[in-house]
């Protein structure tokens, strides 16, 4: 078994997607997330197209807080080859926005699309990443694949393990594409630990998003877990991750329409006191 | 790309799930299927729990009815080791009952438990399995394994891919232990094509069961669609099955509130035409 891993006590490691609290305008998520001591906002592309990215850097650079990811691109898939260079064009825009705001990487959401097979969506992603990965080299902004949960494959992203992430990193052999591990995505795959150990060595552990698995699930979308609410050993996963050499942000990212719902500050608060106790 | 399949003709291959027209008494449920020409019904607990095995066997004789499967039994996973050992004798109750009515085998869910690490639950699995394997034996009733969708990791099933469920029969190297193939559950998976043929060499297809994934899923369980109704190719899922030397009975199970709710003779003729144009 593990060693045994230490409770984070410096938030500075942590970062929140602005998503986590979306009723929120971005200039009050970015003070709120900075007074109680987080280090980073994900910033989602509503809030980069609302503010403008001028905008979006000004107010996360007085916040003083790093932005790990703009969230997110890809969805490279479609039957339409018009909406697929659609979304190269979109994949090029989020590049120079995720510049623009300072955020490391984009996080790269493959794509799916019913009435196109698996194996032909899959080769889509892969084209589709080919063709942006100058750009994003140009720009010095990552990006990170992260695989979804399976029950996503039909219509949001056909890329539903590490291991498929992790091929596509290798057979497109560039240095600025990684994966993102999302515990909501990944935690039951009976590979977690040797994918994420392969990850590290091949220096692809680019984020770490943490949130929960419930197991009264009502929605597949927008029921996720806050840490704590649901099954996933929440610090047993960082341990993985930490083994493998992840030294990057803890992201918290949860979609909730109970959470959205209560009053923010308390939220956040919840927050704290979770990343504190789980993670 | 594989050569054309042609559509099902006789649906004497086809066997109907009791759960899938929940609402019908089993003796109804047998008399309509024959009367429509369906050649078998897989009988779920319910049904033998509530009319008892040895009615149920002449219901489904007069019917004239294949039984592929007494569904289900399993549920080997818990922290409580009472709970455990409750579950060995449940399901030896189980292959009691199915050798009563002449099925073929029972379908075995694994089972999971929220706060057993999966790890140990996949080990709890392997242990319950071997405890009954020489009961199935001695009553001649086959038990096939069936993977659930990664979504059910927490709380129902821990054996959640093709490849876990084909170890687990290689590891326990029992010729009664097989896998049941549902296309819910697996449709999504890369390796879907190379574990069907795995399977298949090692003469391990044991079940074939059919619905249909939506994109606009309401409810984690029960909210499966009636072929046609999603986006699996289900004929080519069969070309898989068959190619790998599959040659038993193509089995229709659908939990779904909607066509539970519906006149039951009219979904009785809905499934019969979506089995001959889209399976």
């Amino acid at each position: 078994m593990p060693a045994d891993i230490e409770p984070i006590t410096d938030l500075s490691r942590i970062a929140i997607h602005s998503i986590t609290t979306k009723k929120l305008l971005i200039e009050t998520c970015c003070k709120r997330y900075a007074e109680m001591g987080f280090g980073g906002i994900s910033v989602w592309d509503d809030a980069v197209d609302g503010a403008g990215a001028p905008r979006v850097a000004k107010i996360v650079e007085k916040a003083g807080l790093r932005v790990p990811a703009l969230v997110r691109a890809g969805f490279f898939v479609s039957a339409d080859h018009r909406k697929r260079e659609a979304s190269l064009k979109l994949n090029r825009k989020r590049i120079e926005q995720a510049k623009e705001i300072g955020a490391e990487m984009i996080v790269i959401v493959a794509g799916a699309e019913p009435g196109v097979p698996l194996a032909e969506a899959r080769t889509q992603v892969a084209e589709g990443l080919a063709a942006i990965i100058p750009d994003a080299d140009a720009a010095g902004v990552k990006l990170a694949i992260e695989p979804l949960h399976p029950m996503y494959a039909a219509d949001r992203c056909c890329i539903n393990r590490l291991a498929d992430a992790r091929t596509l990193c290798r057979e497109l052999a560039s240095p600025i594409l990684g994966v993102a591990v999302d515990v909501y995505h990944t935690w039951w795959d009976p590979d977690l630990e040797s994918e994420i150990a392969a990850l590290g060595d091949d220096g692809r552990l680019f984020a770490f998003h943490v949130c929960d698995w419930k197991t009264d699930t009502k929605h597949l979308l927008l029921d996720r877990g806050l840490m704590g609410d649901g099954v996933i050993d929440l610090r047993g996963f960082r341990g993985m991750m930490e083994r493998a050499g992840f030294g990057g942000m803890i992201e918290v990212e949860v979609f909730n329409e109970d959470y959205w719902a209560m009053d923010q500050d308390a939220y956040l608060e919840l927050i704290r006191e979770r990343v504190l106790a789980c993670v």
